[in-house]
């Protein structure tokens, strides 16, 4: 049974397997954003997740996944942040080494965090073939398991589960929409919802500085990410493999936001909710602040991905 | 039937009266923060309440309290700002004038939110006196009623709500907290107290900055606050006389905290907690981070007062 021929499935198994583990997050609603864009937004809280972001549903369920002959000596990884510190969770939760490398550029906070939860972190330069490179020396030399931050059944039907709370939580939504960086999130969410809530749309939102994603959507051949710009520091990364094929499967658009258009929407979240989103997080709402038409008067359900910031860098910041 | 002679039934009225029209928010906990200050917190907040702080009980109790008649020609109040948003809210709900004057000091964020409930603002100089004579110009004028920002019992009344929720869904508290400026919602939360967790500890939190609370509760004497400095721009007025013989009453210290701590507290809200609170909303906590033995092993529930902050000025930005 694997995630491509029985989805339903495993992420329904996935979501059992990781349940006791994280957190239900909360759907939040605010009528005074739903004023400002004509449509009715759901908003689920994985800010509010464990390491303040959903990467712990799939890094959990990859960790819990192992066969404890398999997960004895650890798992490893590369990450730019919340992959990292959501494996290094899941690592001490079961009891198991957590090899992590970072590019040096990652934040202060997400290199804080990793290291608050007992992982051994290896630096390198911000490149993917660095951090692959990195990661695989560590494989050889330990024995750990590699856990990808995205391009990965496990972890794809992991992020899953974040749209199968929310759509059972809000019935009838015509669309669902997440960031889309790596793919690990939207291929779940696009899995999770053809599932669950066939009719609906899955939009993908994007950075037009990194619009890797899109490219490849428009185009049909999936393309690499080659010097992104843009303060979604969570969406550098190409899209993967397999997050590449169900997008193609199972996403209905891909829209792509300017930077100005995601501090504008990380600033409406802060201050018409009262919570703190990262940039990467706030790019769907983006997305409807820039494509109105491609949602107005319809019931959408939004992902908020995670909510860890550099409260001394905030984007709004004079440099 | 008064909030002196019958507290329990007078506040229990209010919770009825505002329950339609104000949110229940919601409890929240961070396993981070317990672990840091070593006590149990249950914060209860109030930055998500409409208008973004705990002042929409207050100003809907009393508007809501008036009569047909003496409703009729509006209300006006002066406030440098979440209680002038609140009334704005409260009066355009029950569709009646609101006059609201604000010191010309007050963030463009308040002034901006006061302004969008319709409200007709008057500014003035940054001065009690300056207030007041401007209130009461218009109080002449037009014939509305005075509804002040805390020495009045239905906005005390109606403050209390916030504490009979939190002990209403955290039994056994043992030490209730929240900020005092002029003391409405100290004033309430201590009545509400008394009545429902006769045997919790009523702790109020202040900045040193703007201490008149601690110097009137330690001498026994109400003294004004003259010159208050600090960033806690929610807690710079003096304490009301109806809310000076509460706290006489029913509180049971006052611990004063530096900026400092107030910067410290807020960050750690806003970084584990991935909610935003202002500064005012934060000195409880800071209370807890400088005078920890006041705290040590025990069941806190904490009132987050508001979020209303200027996300281009934030504290520890540099200026």
């Amino acid at each position: 049974m694997t995630l491509r021929s029985h989805p339903a499935e495993t992420i329904a198994a996935a979501h059992a397997r990781i349940a006791p583990f994280v957190h239900r997050t909360p759907v939040l609603t605010s009528r005074r954003i739903d004023g400002m864009v004509g449509a009715r937004l759901w908003f689920k809280c994985e800010n509010f997740q464990k390491v303040g972001a959903f990467k712990a549903r799939g890094a959990f369920n990859a960790v819990l996944s192992l066969s404890d002959a398999d997960a004895r000596a650890g798992v490893v990884t590369h990450s730019s942040g919340n992959h990292a510190a959501a494996l290094a969770l899941a690592a001490a939760t079961r009891g198991i080494p957590a090899y992590i490398v970072m590019p040096r550029t990652a934040s202060e906070t997400k290199k804080a965090a990793v290291a608050g939860y007992g992982a051994e972190i290896t630096f390198c330069e911000p490149t993917l073939a660095a951090r692959e490179a990195a990661a695989a020396e560590i494989q050889a030399r330990t024995g750990a398991r590699l856990v990808p931050p995205y391009d990965d059944d496990a972890v794809i039907a992991g992020q899953a589960t974040a749209a199968v709370e929310l759509i059972e939580e809000v019935p009838g939504l015509e669309i669902v929409t997440c960031p889309v960086g790596g793919g690990g999130l939207l291929a779940g969410t696009a899995l999770a919802t053809r599932w669950l809530e066939p009719g609906a749309r899955v939009i993908a939102a994007e950075p037009a500085g990194a619009d890797d994603a899109w490219r490849s959507f428009t185009s049909g051949v999936r393309v690499a990410q080659t010097s992104p710009d843009t303060i979604a520091d969570g969406l550098l990364t190409s899209l993967g493999i397999r997050n590449f094929a169900v997008m193609m499967a199972c996403v209905d658009d891909v829209l792509t936001v300017t930077d100005a258009s995601i501090i504008e929407a990380m600033r409406l979240i802060w201050t018409s909710m009262k919570i703190i989103v990262e940039p990467s997080a706030a790019v769907p709402l983006a997305a409807l602040l820039e494509h109105p038409e491609a949602f107005a008067g319809r019931r959408v359900g939004m992902i908020l991905s995670g909510g860890n910031v550099d409260l001394d860098r905030l984007p709004w910041m004079a440099q």
